[in-house]
């Protein structure tokens, strides 16, 4: 905003794990870093869906019911409204493909490629138990609040998502 | 925040089309307006009910569906919470009037008259179904992603509601 | 972002009740103020739970209903994802305390002690009928939209939550 010689920033917490809200938060990202700004996302809660890989997770009693509830990657995200126990995602994904949007999938690897950073949060990561090794190799680095805000105060935009 | 000489801008992504989001979505923007920002509102997914007419959307089978499962305009959305197939918004619509809340169709207008600009999400719309034509002659246009990072790194204040 | 010489500000709308969007609303506000950054946070709707004593509200009937359906204090929030009649929230508060993380009316007191400002919204505590005294004494006062934007407009980060 103030100097123009600077890139521009953009710092991001998707904390929803919804079909939709991650589409929108991808698009977002994708469309901001093709626009030569500096993207910075950071995933928390269930927003973590976006960077697991295809495993379940959990190491306590409690942390494995939850790795159940919440399995599968992000081709496995529902959308937030019309979930119908898998009916949902069915149907958004047909409606987009027919209009060649791309895929939640796709939206992240395009993001990896133009440069958006993708950092978990380590305090969900915790509680949830979900380790560093079953998230995807792309995910630059598990992080706290302090670095967030770091990011987030030198940023020109911001999102909650 | 640089520039004291230059009018402060808002720019708001709306994807929620509830009675509640929407109800706070368009109390920030007009309030911001009346305060004499620039304020531009980009309605995607859900948030595209608040741009549409009283009519059915869609035209495949499935975005047929979805038409008649988001049929009804900005008046016939449902609060986030306690929608009890339409019960909330009937109990809500009669405690706000009781407190002489503006509704969410004149918070519309309102936002109009101080000069909000409403976009519609083309993509959403695309996927969605819902013509232009299906939509309030006041919206400003119908754009992309990249229109929207453009005002928004311009703006002093961004949401994502 | 402008100028280096001034404290950075933060400048949050909380929506939501909800446990875990609460959670993360605190977590951004002490990580914040921690930091040094002055924080401002706005609760508004449901968000109004973090600020109410554990105590039935509501005049009218239907006020009344609202204060049942939305009774408890902050220690009473759910998760917005599987809440199963409060067996979500026992849960997460398992989850979270085998992790030693703080609890939300410990992380509201943090917030606090950092000298977080906590403001309501008087327009939703109008509606929902949640007079101040039903507020704990730390809120900072009851304010309108305009007292909200006027913070927002000169603040370096925006989040609605």
């Amino acid at each position: 905003m103030a100097d123009n010689k600077k890139k521009k920033k953009l710092a991001m917490v998707v904390f929803s794990g919804d079909l939709d809200k991650l589409m929108a938060a991808f698009i977002i990202a994708t469309g901001a870093a093709a626009s030569n700004i500096e993207v910075t996302m950071f995933f928390t809660f269930w927003g973590l869906r976006a960077l697991k890989k295809k495993t379940l997770t959990g190491k306590s009693f409690m942390g494995k019911i939850m790795g159940i509830m919440e399995r599968g990657d992000i081709s496995k995200a529902s959308p937030g409204k019309y979930s119908f126990g898998g009916l949902g995602r069915w149907m958004f994904g047909k409606m987009m493909r027919s209009k060649n949007v791309a895929t939640l999938p796709e939206l992240r690897q395009m993001a990896i490629e133009l440069g958006v950073k993708l950092y978990g949060c380590q305090m969900s990561m915790d509680v949830l138990e979900i380790p560093r090794e079953k998230m995807i190799d792309e995910v630059v680095a598990c992080v706290g609040v302090a670095f967030f805000i770091e990011q987030a105060q030198e940023s020109d935009m911001q999102f909650f998502i």
